[in-house]
């Protein structure tokens, strides 16, 4: 999607590092934005982003205009299940959907051996596994961990969005995140509880919650109390801007 | 789908004639059938099947069980557009949603230069023609001519459906076409004159006329003369059996 930060970048790193030859695409896909979202307003550098993967030795850039991934007749969607549902699904329909046909298609022109994804983007990346399973897509695909800067704000190409101050107040996200872990290292093991002291960290500096949620991290059902391999995953809106954070915790049963 | 006729067997001969590798697939694929429609009773002969591609010198047959494609947690689905909306696509929602999903499945799968379809299924052919277009799959597609028993009918594995009594009934598809054709090549261009010719010869036979439409063979869409690339499709029910027909005709402007 361009607009890359150092979270791009380090999947660009760990592709280079595994492989000979590295293709980055950049390309804001039309087909994953809501009617009200903002994909006239999303970020983008297209000259910084070229300079920056330059530097990081990519083999190619692949810049497609939204014509030639979509033409007038275009018509064929993959249609991605019930992991695509719950969480960002929720409050953005069909947003998995433009997802996961554009990676579809991206997969197919390039054909690569490996696929580099975040595990910021975690319900997506999810979503993409499947999809590559489902439908047998001869790659493989990695998720790499989460990208934060210095005072723990997750990377996201819509961080430039926020105020100095809406920034300072988007800290809440990576903070309670870090308040649950410490609970759940403590013993606690009910999700009510370390959902409340969540919420109890978010609600003063958010506008909207989306979500607080605790789920089975490998495919995103409800679990009942805090053990095996958990995500927990918030989504809410600091002003306008909709961030969203995650963290990935493995709990001996 | 398996329950091999020379109609199949024409595809495989021109794939044999054309590539260094042959692989046949036999898989009757539930996602394409509605709940009322004929899946458990379509007809299979697996043995035969597999007789008859090894005398064709198939180099891998593909014969997957049902759950190998579609396992319990299965949830990735390619949506086709506008082309699967018509025709068959009208009586059998859901068809070609569970067609593109197979056959993208399958291409991914074996990962072939060639596919090989048969015009029969025309919107089928269409259907994944756009799909493998649109989703950019690594393949060339190729559309052969329909394969017609001596008396005209054309080979489907329904035919084995049908009583001694029906299948002479069913004769009035083929010879619908051909009335057709031959009002068009005496300089009949109005559509409502051909769709009315054709169905005086299909009403007396068939229980059920599901369709006849002339359309542009391109891409489905209506026309209101017969000039161009036309196609001209039928459906209907032979007691309780349907089948379908079609030509293609190239009339100059």
């Amino acid at each position: 999607m361009g607009f890359l930060h150092e979270g791009h970048l380090s999947l660009f790193r760990k592709a280079r590092r595994e492989n000979d030859i590295v293709i980055g695409s950049i390309f804001v896909n039309p087909a994953q934005f809501g009617p009200h979202e903002d994909f006239s307003r999303y970020p983008r550098n297209l000259k910084r982003d070229c300079a920056l993967l330059a530097k990081e030795k990519a083999d190619w850039l692949f810049v497609p205009g939204p014509k030639a991934l979509y033409p007038g007749n275009y018509q064929t969607f993959v249609d991605p299940g019930a992991l695509a549902r719950g969480l960002c699904g929720r409050s953005r329909p069909g947003h998995f959907r433009g997802v996961a046909t554009v990676v579809a298609k991206l997969l197919n022109l390039a054909l690569p051996d490996r696929a580099y994804f975040g595990q910021k983007d975690y319900q997506q990346a999810l979503v993409i596994k499947k999809m590559i399973q489902d439908l047998h897509l001869p790659v493989k695909m990695k998720i790499c961990p989460i990208v934060r800067d210095r005072d723990g704000l997750a990377l996201s190409s819509r961080n430039s969005y926020l105020t100095p101050e809406e920034r300072e107040r988007a800290l809440c996200l990576a903070r309670s995140l870090n308040v649950a872990k410490r609970l759940i290292m403590k013993g606690i093991r009910e999700k009510r509880a370390i959902r409340t002291a969540i919420r109890k960290i978010l609600v003063p500096e958010l506008s909207r919650i989306d979500y607080v949620e605790i789920l089975d991290a490998r495919d995103l059902s409800p679990v009942k109390r805090i053990s095996g391999t958990i995500l927990i995953a918030l989504a809410g809106f600091v002003g306008k801007v909709r961030l969203i954070d995650n963290c990935l915790l493995n709990i001996p049963e």
